[in-house]
């Protein structure tokens, strides 16, 4: 197979199109679009949320608070999360503008987004400064889980949740299963 | 919308499903596969790649060589990616047993694997102890992409390639296109 190469620049994909909601000290709540996001470590859980310093409302808001809900959008509020990438919180209030609800989450202050089916609540444990953006990773201290979306068991059901992906620039519905952790080895099902 | 509680955990998705290339000082290439990666920062380019120091075979390597390569498998590649995620460099060559190639990288020394799509060299440039695992975040020094999944304009297609998504605990395809960045305020193109 012949490859070419290309500029070095953040290919990686999918990666998550995901809604973080916090709240500053004025108690107004904002919304970020994040897709730079990802799972850092299992115990204690960790979640990654990189945000630019500059000309970001909710930089200094997540900064000063050290809290946000990483909230998963369906595939189905796409018009929405672009939206809220596209536009400032130093300008529109966007969860009214977005007719998006904040629920009152268990642990931290931020809100959740009641209309988006996965809520993860995470408190700021480390920030890195690296370039156009500072890393912040913040530690799971609460989920939540809309009752549609849970199976028999209670475990999320991603095919319910249709999350939405982000790929090179592009928002991506997700298809279908094709394996489970470990099949390869065997293990057929859940 | 009626929600639950469920217990704090790691449960962002959709995420990678990744192939993480490395080579020891002895010469011998490992795989392991890597769901906890993400991008961190646009400029430099960073990704964040999160290993066990306990029981995994790439975790010395990667500290010791600062460097690795991010390899972005197609789903029909499904059945090596789980398969390289269940069994240990310790006991297996994985390139070797999974039938895949070590090709040469244009900057770091751990090798490209030249079956998979998309491959991204990275030099780490932080590392930080997070509890099971430490997350290394890797500087992008390199991008390639097989002839077959660039488009006319030299663009990787997300749809060529059929990148894998793990999504809490099973992997799965990518379904379509919903969407271009912008399109929420009349971008509706390329």
């Amino acid at each position: 197979m012949s490859k070419k190469i290309l500029e070095p620049s953040t290919r990686l994909f999918p990666i998550p199109a995901a809604l973080v909601s916090c709240v500053g000290s004025d108690g107004v709540p904002n919304i970020i679009t994040i897709a730079w996001t990802g799972v850092v470590c299992s115990e204690p859980p960790m979640i990654s949320v990189s945000i630019r310093p500059k000309a970001r409302h909710s930089y200094p808001i997540v900064k000063s608070s050290n809290e946000f809900v990483l909230n998963i959008p369906s595939a189905s509020q796409v018009r929405t999360v672009d939206w809220c990438g596209t536009v400032s919180g130093s300008r529109v209030r966007k969860f009214d503008e977005a007719g998006l609800t904040p629920a009152v989450a268990s642990v931290v202050r931020a809100p959740l987004i009641a209309e988006c089916p996965v809520n993860i609540e995470c408190e700021v444990r480390h920030r890195l400064a690296l370039g156009t953006h500072d890393c912040f990773i913040g530690e799971v201290v609460a989920v939540h889980a809309d009752d549609a979306v849970l199976d028999a068991d209670g475990r999320i059901s991603v095919g319910a949740v249709e999350p939405l992906a982000f790929c090179d620039g592009d928002y991506w519905s997700i298809g279908s299963r094709v394996g489970v952790y470990g099949f390869s080895r065997g293990k057929l099902t859940d």
